[in-house]
């Protein structure tokens, strides 16, 4: 009874997605591609369904495309319709959507175009940029479920902050986005939607938990992307996909009108965040938010703007090869080596880092993930009966309920971990951390396990930026290591996972950390040092 | 047995005390006052200890001092002498010091001195001002017991951060001074050193916690005094003794060495904060400390320096009259009557306040002061066995053990009583609140029980700003109330506790409060009504 019970409430959900979908922007049956074909990247450009104008759109970043808008050579519509067509593609091969919102965002662009005629001005920074956000934000009189069957007759009331801040920057939300059940896989799959895939190469996952949305800004179905992180779900579906994306320090961002089981949970905070197509991006968004002064309503948050910083001249980079507890597959080495010399060359200061810690402080991140036993998640699971994924079983075997003076006792251990790694930074004279943002490229499917490249910055709560390094897994330069000395049966089992034929075409990516609060400085740094590595 | 050990274990920090008092600088037995004399103000003008120049000296606030000292008309030691004979004879009287600490101080102050002769300069903001400091604040190679007699034996390695960052801003720290058992008392009395007195009558408690700093500022034994903050205990000791408090949105000052039971406690913070002789100190003091940047070694701090804001000039103050809970003793209400008139007369804009749910506030902040059920407490108690005081006991019978889940709820009722007090304060269109610190001007020794008026303004985190009315409760203008209607049984009962003799000469103080994070505007918003209600 209680199978079929959640199965049909599933079924609420996969109607909404599917009622929403435009049907005349599917591929037709006969130009699907073929099945054994893994990179779908130029399936959009070869589908005929998008104008040489539309593709041109499409690989506009956010910054550009307001530009155009500006000086009146493209319309709100337009974009809209061409990001439209594309996502409704990239849904039909990546499973990446959970709603489509179209009509609304239409009525929404037609009226920013009249306002442009009007006055010869965009209404704001984002005016007419097409936004995708991960389900679990909320829109008014809409469905948010955070991928829990059970949650799925929750209707909210009301925006989120997030929402309503860029919504008067003049941004567009075409599509919402796909999540993992819990929200805690660094994948990207669930009972009520299914499994997402990656645009690189369907046997890997895009990554999670904002999953959905590395598919997303991977394929360019949308200018920006909304994303949260809690312990890597910005930073992994980004490196994963091949896009940009931002882990803010927590209480900066809005967070308000999010659903996430464990509300109150104030030890690790989850934060929203920026998936781009580039940098500038990145500053054009956090902008247009902290402009809106979201500490105005949600007065937890940090009343700081997001402040104009210039790239200090004398940048040391601290390259972090691996963090040891686990070595980094073959590819990952030669993006970093990539790195250093290219760095090198250019005169820029690097120095080794050696991580502080990882292991002992993957250990308080584990427990202060789930303090409750993971109860809060359970129930949310029990509720409809919907059976637990191997994931997630995988995060909730972390859980181990504590009292109330063993959590105290960690966050006072966390604080430690915080006060160190910034002094570390501090005595060793380096600005920001290049390192990896997963042991590999990205994750064949349901094997993502281990977290701690992005969740130590969570703890450390230090910014973290991941950029493409601009070139992918190469099966004839990235051979599997013969002689890998594993550290432990972790790094073993982890190294096994690699294979070169596996991972083809995999986007490789940085992770850069900066320093607490230092946001703006992160992604200046950032900047600079793209225009070296990835040139 | 176990008796024995704590009575001698208390001993060890009362002869710590005993022995670093200048016997010189005691009143000899013949000019104590008379044992019938309850308000020993001008006790050290009488007493022929300090000189006239010295007793000019310990009337000038902070800002003066260090004006004098920068053109070299008192020099750091004169000062520093000055103060700590007030301070001896204050002590004598008042029983407010834990510790002198005069020979470090002297040998600081001689340097100053010297750096002063030599280059003309002061060696910063607070150059050779006398600072006293509650307790538990630490100070290298010293005890530190937070009136917990089990923790004598705990000696520490460092300064407190705040002690450091005042430090390097040229500040002297000749004492340190009482605090109540467990530090959550409104009231200042442990069985360490027994109870500090209020020198404006000493049958009235000096307030609490910072207790001893409310005397120590009463009787003008410091220029500044260093309190902590987590439900009054900076601004119910400045109301009682006439002073000026700061109680700043949590996580702007520095906090990092301070012993209190309960580390990692972070649903309301407890915060350190100013004790001064004017409101310009408050300024003087935030300042010298934030520009040390006290965020770059304590991480969890907020990076926001102390901003030089102007008075609005369409100010609007709503004037809470009592908090709907429990209502106010006669003197109160005068003191607002006095700054409504006031006000008005000067054609400031004033409206009534009405108190945002103080009660639901209340229980939300009695379950989250104490969700381990007041273990941690009770077992600082316990290990020495100390007997338990009554005021201890009160609070603790406050504490229920709530485990993690039931704790996150009230993390998220607290943001929503935040957010819907700012909102409030925005929508009535009203910069400050003026409302009582306390029930009454102080509280008789042990009676001091209803904490509402200031710690609903800690669940909210709005920052605070006690000043002095300029008027003390006076018999003939402030009978007690024929026909006072109480509220409940509470309001009954602490409208009992008023009779005009009891409190003869207790100073009348406001309390303002700001919009979180608004310290700034805040202290200038005081300024500017002080010089209109008080002047």
């Amino acid at each position: 009874m209680i199978a079929q019970n959640w199965e049909s409430k599933a079924k609420i959900a996969r109607d909404i997605l599917e009622k929403s979908i435009k049907k005349e922007w599917l591929l037709p049956q006969e130009k699907l591609p073929s099945k054994d074909r893994l990179n779908v990247l130029s399936v959009a450009k070869e589908s005929g369904i998008l104008s040489d104008a539309e593709l041109l759109i499409t690989e506009t970043d956010a910054t550009g495309l307001v530009e155009k808008m500006g000086v009146g050579e493209w319309t709100a519509e337009q974009v809209l319709i061409a990001f439209t067509k594309r996502a409704t593609i990239g849904h039909q091969l990546l499973n990446f959507a959970t709603e489509f919102m179209f009509d609304e965002a239409l009525e929404e662009a037609k009226r920013l175009d009249a306002i442009y005629q009007k006055t010869g001005k965009v209404v704001g920074p984002l005016h007419g940029v097409p936004i995708s956000v991960k389900e679990m934000v909320h829109f008014k009189d809409r469905i948010c479920h955070t991928a829990y069957v059970s949650w799925i007759d929750r209707v909210e009331k009301e925006d989120a902050l997030m929402i309503r801040n860029l919504k008067a920057a003049g941004a567009l939300f075409h599509v919402r986005t796909n999540e993992p059940q819990t929200v805690m896989h660094l994948d990207c799959n669930n009972n009520i939607y299914g499994r997402s895939l990656n645009p690189h190469n369907l046997n890997l996952t895009p990554g999670g938990s904002s999953g959905g949305e590395g598919a997303s800004l991977g394929f360019k179905c949308a200018a920006i992307g909304i994303g949260s992180d809690i312990g890597g779900s910005i930073r992994a579906p980004a490196a994963f996909c091949g896009v940009y994306g931002l882990r803010p320090t927590m209480l900066r961002n809005p967070w308000k009108g999010v659903s996430l089981a464990g509300d109150g949970q104030e030890s690790i905070r989850c934060t929203l965040g920026p998936l781009t197509n580039s940098l500038r991006d990145i500053d054009l968004f956090q902008k247009a938010v902290l402009d809106q002064e979201p500490w105005e309503e949600e007065t937890n948050l940090v009343p700081i703007p997001w402040r104009e910083v210039k790239t200090p001249k004398d940048l040391t980079v601290g390259i972090m090869w691996n963090d040891g507890v686990v070595q980094t597959h073959p590819p990952i080495k030669r993006a970093l080596n990539h790195a250093e010399q290219r760095l090198k060359s250019a005169g820029v200061k690097t120095v080794d880092w050696q991580p502080f810690k990882h292991e002992q402080g993957g250990e308080v991140t584990k427990s202060l993930l789930f303090p409750d036993g993971g109860t809060c998640i359970r129930e949310a699971l029990e509720a409809s009966g919907e059976p637990a994924m191997p994931l997630s079983e995988f995060a909730l075997n972390y859980a181990k309920h504590l009292d109330i003076r063993e959590n105290w006792e960690l966050n006072v251990k966390r604080d430690w971990f915080r006060d160190m790694s910034h002094k570390l930074m501090k005595e060793r004279g380096v600005d920001v951390i290049l390192c990896p943002t997963y042991v590999g490229a990205a994750a064949e499917h349901e094997t993502a396990h281990y977290w701690l490249y992005t969740s130590i910055w969570n703890l450390f709560d230090q910014p973290g930026v991941v950029f493409p390094c601009g070139f992918n897994v190469d099966p004839a330069l990235d051979p599997a290591d013969d002689k890998f000395q594993p550290l432990n049966d972790i790094d073993a089992t982890e190294q096994k996972k690699y294979a070169p034929e596996r991972y083809t075409d995999a986007p490789l990516a940085y992770q850069l950390i900066g320093k607490h609060f230092r946001d703006e400085e992160l992604v200046a740094n950032a900047k600079y040092l793209e225009s070296i590595i990835s040139a």
